[in-house]
């Protein structure tokens, strides 16, 4: 059940990018599980890849290939995360970008591969090769809510973003798709985010601004804690707008760094709002740390307090279980008597003391709500920092107790 | 379900140490949850207590009157931790202590109090003074089954530990009680740990045997993460044994030390194994680390992965989430090449590849026990700890959404 997550109303094409998606029978028989991107020539991709030390065969190839080539194709297949499959998945991994490559007619160091899903098993490479030898003919300019249904695992909807900007005198659009659930703390970015824009830039700009974004997105959300082994966030540009290239130092940058970061913060909440299980989405927002980290120290501890979780999943007003997880934050010198606590509009705690204006019934009109904030002011500076998150439910356990039945 | 927890046949009491146990309907109407320890004149207190910034008003107080005397009596209330509570709570925790010490005659500072239960809401001082009235009747050297009783929260049984050892030529007696079930990831101590003993030693003697049990006793296990605010463990020596006082360096000292980690350890995995909705009890051991901090970041990051801890939930031998587990663990530039990981004799990873003996029937046969072992060697030092926790169960949510109702 997610928790106000739609599938929008209009998707916007991004000139120079098209679509497929089928089936290869990896995930569930007849479900669509292999998505392939195709684009034009002059595409410019940049990439953020996990740092999960265990990183996946596709994560590793991915990574070499964009640093060799300019891509023209993404291939993406769902079921199978390919991580932890020592040299077998490696080649198995080499010999999917080799049989798309030929048939595009393209370098297979052009083919940035991405898998997602159960980690630990090889890929059933019989059942892939005849996926890829039938995704070729399904290519069209219109398949991202195809694409990012292909890419689902245990999502229960598809996360689609996509938007139209005015930069200078010109029109932009960005579209972007992710996936992603469970297994989510994202660490440089997070399970399978692609995003795509007609605009033109160089290299180093469109990495420079992807890892900016990110950071304050993709990097800013958590379900459990857990970071995946196969997490990437992908961004092309086709430069085929009417605009002319956006340059380091422009003012046009400025707008264009600030519509990425919008949308990827979008499909970042997007995961967080269908994070496993979740029936609340939950916005951490620390202020008056001494700087950013350890404000996200804080944020991080309290969104990943089992014993906050369930308390917002049981829609419970206690507040103690919040106090304690603030107290345990990995930061020095602490000190009660400047910290401010409030859910929503109301206060918890003031200057270390129970609020005098907080009773029961406030705090139970707080949790009942959907959606929360919890703001958290540690009085000892300037620093910010906002996480989003999930509770913690009976149907996170059921689902990854029975994620492989 | 507590995982082979039992109660002990044989308590052997502690010569110098009286308990007693009331219903001060703090808990619940005619539920135990008021305990007093009286100790004999001459006997040393250590102590150590939680590192949450948010520490309870009984901590602070507990911690200023050990440094301030020799105590007397420990008082101990379940039900309500008095932590999150201000100045009401610092000052209804000196009333406590001031009217149990003019009942048994002694100084205020000369007892330490403690509080275990729901946080941020104020002592019911009504009922807690009539407890107090009524304790000192009961008290007997016999009560430690009861006392073990008195402190419970979430626990499902009570925790205790009663051993005998021979230090030189005499025999010594070491008996401890804990309480503790959620909110469990001890730092410097654990949720009420008390540990009496007859044996004779000094006040900075028996500080520096506790600190250094606790390391690898409570501290060295988790159940959710969460630190609480209230985590204190005690040790008492009343000295009424016949050998003589343990000095720091002698041989005698070492065969303390030994047999208080032992009772530590047993009481630390009695916490464990009844951890809340726990139904496997599951050994972390991490070798060839570089030092003992990043064995215990791996193992710890492994213990909490709320997606390993439901595929133990689940008996699913889903390997997957122990290597992501291991590769997010924040060590610097860990080399999947040099790592090996086994569930007890069953073989996962071998220098970084699957290992070749490994199949899913024998994973799923070490899967089944109740308690089994995760071996992680980093191979790239020396350096080893061992952490203990438990699963996430369905039955965690339903504890912890459910307390406050």
């Amino acid at each position: 059940m997610a928790v106000g997550l739609e599938i929008p109303d209009t998707i916007h094409p991004v000139d120079g990018v098209r679509l497929s998606c089928v089936s290869a029978n990896i995930k569930k028989a007849s479900t669509p599980d292999l998505v392939l991107f195709e684009l034009v020539n002059g595409t410019v991709t940049a990439g953020v890849f996990t740092k999960n030390a265990f990183c996946a065969a596709p994560v590793t190839i991915a990574k070499e290939h964009l640093l060799a080539s300019f891509p023209r194709a993404l291939l993406i297949n769902s079921g199978n995360a390919n991580a932890g499959t020592g040299t077998q998945g490696m080649e198995n991994c080499e010999r999917s970008c080799s049989v798309i490559a030929s048939q595009l007619g393209i370098k297979k160091s052009q083919v940035l591969p991405f898998s997602t899903g159960v980690i630990s098993q090889q890929l059933p490479m019989d059942n892939l090769l005849l996926g890829i030898k039938a995704i070729g003919e399904g290519l069209s300019a219109d398949n991202w809510l195809q694409a990012a249904t292909g890419i689902m695992t245990t999502d229960t909807l598809p996360k689609i973003v996509s938007r139209k900007f005015d930069i200078g005198n010109e029109t932009i659009t960005i579209t972007g798709i992710c996936k992603g659930s469970g297994m989510i703390k994202p660490d440089m970015a997070t399970m399978l985010a692609f995003v795509a824009t007609d605009a033109k830039l160089g290299k180093v700009q469109l990495q420079s601004c992807l890892e900016e974004a990110v950071q304050t997105s993709f990097n800013s959300i958590t379900v459990d804690g857990d970071t995946s082994t196969n997490d990437a966030c992908i961004l092309v540009a086709t430069g085929q707008a009417q605009s002319d290239e956006i340059s380091a130092a422009s003012p046009e940058m400025k707008v264009f760094k600030k519509a990425l970061t919008e949308v990827c913060i979008e499909l970042a909440q997007s995961i967080v709002r269908d994070g496993e299980g979740a029936t609340k989405f939950i916005t951490l927002n620390v202020t008056g740390g001494r700087d950013v980290e350890e404000s996200r120290e804080v944020a991080y501890t309290v969104a990943h307090s089992p014993l906050v979780k369930t308390a917002f999943f049981a829609s419970d007003p206690n507040i103690g279980r919040l106090l304690a997880a603030v107290g345990r934050s990995r930061i020095d010198s602490l000190k009660l008597e400047t910290v401010y606590i409030a859910l929503d509009e109301v206060d918890l705690v003031l200057a270390g003391e129970p609020a005098a204006s907080y009773s029961e019934e406030r705090g139970q009109m707080v949790m009942d709500r959907k959606e929360i904030s919890v703001n958290i002011s540690l009085g000892r500076g300037d620093a910010e920092a906002t996480i989003w998150t999930t509770d913690l439910s009976n149907e996170y356990v059921r689902i990854n107790a029975e994620y492989r039945t």
